[in-house]
């Protein structure tokens, strides 16, 4: 089965435990944009989908970069609420400054939190390079001037969407990643959406042609 | 310009300003799901959409059933996040506790919580009567087994669109907004999404129409 993956650029939320729950969009830097991303990329209405991996890259202050990957397959006890998700991310944050060092020195580059749910010390080109190189991913970065995805004639077998937050991806990694990487510029419809509407939009474009392919 | 609508159905969400901000999804009854449909509903990247109406008819206990409009062109100090909407919606009950009662009395069906938002007594039947009879708008159902919204001819210059949270909509409520308001029956996709991922589509889509006629 073919996988999809989502790479969410963010380029304020916190690298550090240090946001309230009560308040994901200021103290977090716009985290509960991020947890409506990993809602939107990895639920179905009463299910996690299936084989889907989404990287939430976190460029804030006070230590970035970090990266936290989440696996539908092998999740468990995440609900779809921002606060439940933006729990999630604390813990996982959590979890790195107390273990990321040691397995550093180790060797290891992620710190599992619970099943489906890593840590790592990374930053969006050498983790999307990774996709491409390791794992195969096809990638898309997601572009208000790209190709429209219905034209898009092959996602391949496992696909990878890159995409900015409000703010958007600095330039230079974006450049990188179209020029050196091959991404090819994609873009989900008319309008400047939501990141979370774009996973939707992307989804439901791939389940189209999955469902009739 | 024209309108579009979306009415959300909501089984279980609370009906009186009892529940707590820090627990949307227990006991908001799913409060999470209608936050999440505001924002998809309301939301472009940057700014508020122009010309959408998103009504959550809520039929939790205690007190249903009641009705929150939210009106992009005139809405102020509402965020993205969850927990600011559900904060919105939690206000809109208690200025029905306080005035509700009165306004009724006074033969007022809404009662204002700020510019752009109002609350009323009502359920779903009389509000999608009422926007088909009143302002003319033409009625889709949002249904597994619809006409693929990608073939859908026509949807007008108004149109509303219903759907269902995690639970769907009684039987009876479908039932009839299909055969005696003449709804007809569309679907986003092949898989079952999020009521809030079903909404990001239909948004899509007519964009796309918009941008291309």
């Amino acid at each position: 089965m073919s996988t999809r993956a989502f790479v969410l650029y963010s380029r304020k939320g916190a690298t550090a435990p240090i946001f309230s729950l009560n308040d994901l969009p200021g103290s977090g830097g716009r985290m509960d944009l991020v947890a409506r991303c990993v809602t939107q990329a990895l639920w179905l209405s009463h299910d996690l989908r299936e084989n889907v991996a989404f990287y939430a890259v976190l460029n804030g202050p006070p230590d970035p970069p970090k990266t936290i990957g989440f696996f539908s397959d092998s999740i468990k006890r995440l609900s779809l609420d921002e606060r439940n998700v933006g729990s999630w991310i604390k813990k996982a944050l959590e979890k790195w400054e107390r273990e990321g060092r040691k397995a550093q020195e180790r060797g290891e580059e992620w710190v599992k939190v619970q099943d489906g749910i890593y840590i790592a010390r990374k930053d969006v080109v050498p983790l999307v390079k990774e996709l491409k190189e390791m794992c195969n991913f096809k990638l898309f970065v997601l572009h208000e001037k790209g190709e429209d995805i219905r034209e898009v004639e092959d996602f391949g077998d496992n696909c990878c969407f890159i995409l900015g937050d409000h703010i958007g991806m600095p330039k230079k990694v974006e450049d990188y990643v179209i020029n050196k990487l091959g991404a090819e510029k994609i873009s989900v419809g008319p309008l400047p959406y939501l990141a979370s509407s774009c996973i939707a939009v992307v989804h439901n474009e791939i389940d189209r042609r999955s469902a009739s392919g």
